[in-house]
């Protein structure tokens, strides 16, 4: 059996259930803390982070990236990347976008301080940190209703890794209490209400840490 | 003609000078000072960020990444990243750890402070950021002396995108005068005296930036 080793409120972890849950691929999950840096997971992936996917053969799949390249190569019949080059340079241009530019500019921070610092370190939230994120994520909020007013998908005419990656981003944000949702006519809260409703995120969206819970409209479609 | 959108002394518009070489296509450049995020560039590629790959058909692709893997199914004959699962995962994970990981860790740092804040901000450095990227580089160059000591190139027995990436921004560091070379015994040293003798190195490393001129050795494969 495939064995997925994730981190709690790990974006990129939880992109990574999204994909395997869309194309179909049972999957176990281990828990890694990834901030401990253990010497075996180390092994498992030198750059420390979540997700690592372990193939039941033996091989090794670190990163987020790596994993869904990896995964679009070996089962392109359930494709999430487009066929032609123009839909697939878009595709891993956004994909860059949500699942790096979003976490290190915003995602990275809030679940540090709003979460790692609570849960795991015992120590206060940063205020300056919290209001530069913050900043940051407006913005980022604003380019998803942007491309959700433009695009029937966020990537384009088909749903790709790019709304599974702005998804599970925003499920760890939401989770946190950090996203002031526009009113239900906006594009962006359609598009988020429909990424909701898909057995891949239910599931996710079930899950709670202890010592943090969410706001109530959470895990309803219907916020 | 292709166009490739560049920056001075930026690792990721080398790395895609080198690919681009290395695949035999030839292209014309284009500086970007993309630190002035000038509109027109931003609507090349709304991250703001250097290279930008023009084609001849209008086609924008933007960022190293996206990139890469856009040339390399583009042209599959001349492959950078191996024809197998298990090399293409160790390539791309390599990948981001030169192109990205380095990148974070050590080059952005230290560019900007050496030579983005001489030439373009005129301001003084950081003595303590110059001390952590370079106590970062360090254990950069430890991993790849430690990839150089076990496998023929960087990412396995073939030279790879890895190789270039790692070149890339070795070849930007040593000419801020960033690295202290072990001595010429060293396999990574040899590693790097094989990438300089390369055709698609030698251009590279005969430019020069004015404000700023690299130590002598920069530029000599048998340094």
């Amino acid at each position: 059996m495939r064995l997925l080793h994730e981190a709690p409120l790990d974006p990129r972890s939880r992109f990574i259930r999204l994909v395997l849950s869309e194309k179909n691929l049972s999957f176990e999950l281990r828990e890694e803390r990834s901030w401990e840096r253990a010497p075996e997971f180390l092994t498992l992936n030198p750059a420390g982070e979540t997700p690592v996917l372990r193939e039941a053969g033996g091989l090794n799949v670190p990163g987020a990236t790596v994993i869904a390249e990896y995964l679009e190569e070996l089962y392109p019949e359930h494709s999430l990347m487009g066929g032609d080059a123009v839909s697939r340079v878009e595709t891993r241009r956004l994909l860059g976008w949500f699942l790096d530019k979003l976490s290190r500019e915003v995602t990275e921070a809030l679940r540090e301080e709003k979460f790692l610092k609570r849960v795991v370190y015992n120590a206060p939230p940063d205020v300056s940190v919290l209001r530069a994120a913050s900043a940051n994520l407006s913005h980022h909020l604003d380019y998803i209703a942007w491309l959700a007013e433009h695009r029937r998908w966020l990537g384009g005419e088909r749903m790709t890794l790019v709304d599974l990656a702005a998804a599970a981003q925003l499920s760890v944000l939401d989770y946190l209490g950090s996203i002031e949702w526009p009113s239900s006519e906006s594009e962006a809260r359609g598009w988020y209400a429909r990424m909701k409703s898909r057995p891949s995120m239910r599931e996710i969206l079930s899950e709670r840490m202890s010592g943090v819970m969410p706001p109530r409209h959470y895990s309803d479609p219907d916020f």
